[in-house]
């Protein structure tokens, strides 16, 4: 099973910075790809800039059909907003959802769970989301920032597991301290 | 036990959003108040907007002697770099560092427990604030956002109960559902 992010609507320059921290995001908290709209083309770059330095493996795509692909999705679809049911209820229902009839869990990759795809809204979102959506999750259901909502979401989705990823083909390595800024050779 | 998170450095134009969402960010997820630059008055103002609108309590601060803050804190002070120490690592040992000799944990309100500093770095922060730190802590060793971070780090920390705050003096409350929009007056 497969998770991929699919960022949804972005304004060049305005967005930059949050579609970037978005991609980011859902590499640093495993998912396995994020799909970014075709116009954000210099978040991509970061991104993928930051794969190659501190390992992968992790897809960045630009793509211009986003309604198609939440559309076609052959998996399940949780669509992140403040309106959706609390992510603390729906949780366990999701994990079950993706499961595979083996039992193997979200976060194994190779296994055949569901492939989940976790759509983040930046501008207004057209309301054939939230019909699509398997599950509208509010990641709290206050305003706040949609890569504080992906990171959380991610976070109890994997329960954790996602902290202990191990990442290959990395060019540097940081070295976690109490006081320092070490950084070596992967 | 207060829970304060500071944002250290801000770039106004530049940083606009990101330090709007730090704030949102301490907000949704049990922190009793923000700190801002006093160069982000901007953001501030966003964020009390949306305490006046969604209710709080929620303290929003501009100060201009964050080195100041930093030292003269009387009590734990953790900085979220991703030079750090893991947080599936540190996390119980910060909790149980703040917690009150009476047993109450952080996110008890009135108890004893010691007041936290949570710092979230902007632009480059001082070496200073790495030696002053009770912990340098890592939400992962990898590069994405200060939000994201937060964000994460506040859900651990609070064990997910800041999820079932209740909010005071809101003017309206948004119901979560399955399918919908709703916002009701609160």
């Amino acid at each position: 099973g497969e998770v991929v992010v699919l960022r949804y609507g972005h304004r060049p320059g305005r967005d930059d910075r949050m579609t970037t921290h978005v991609g980011l995001t859902a590499r640093a908290f495993g998912a396995d790809r994020v799909i970014l709209p075709d116009n954000a083309g210099q978040s991509a770059e970061t991104v993928r800039g930051v794969t190659d330095r501190f390992g992968g493996p992790f897809g960045v795509e630009l793509r211009e059909d986003q309604k198609a692909i939440v559309r076609n999705w052959e998996g399940v679809v949780v669509h992140l907003t403040m309106y959706g049911e609390r992510i603390q209820d729906v949780e366990g229902e999701i994990r079950a959802a993706v499961r595979a009839d083996d039992g193997r869990a979200v976060g194994d990759r190779g296994g055949d769970a569901r492939d989940l795809l976790v759509v983040v809204g930046g501008e207004k979102v057209p309301w054939a989301l939230y019909e699509r959506a398997d599950f509208n999750v509010g990641v709290t259901n206050q305003p706040h920032s949609e890569v504080a909502g992906l990171a959380v979401f991610l976070d109890r989705l994997f329960e954790g597991e996602e902290l202990d990823r191990e990442w290959v083909d990395a060019d540097r390595r940081v070295v976690p301290e109490a006081t320092g800024k070490t950084v070596v050779d992967a």
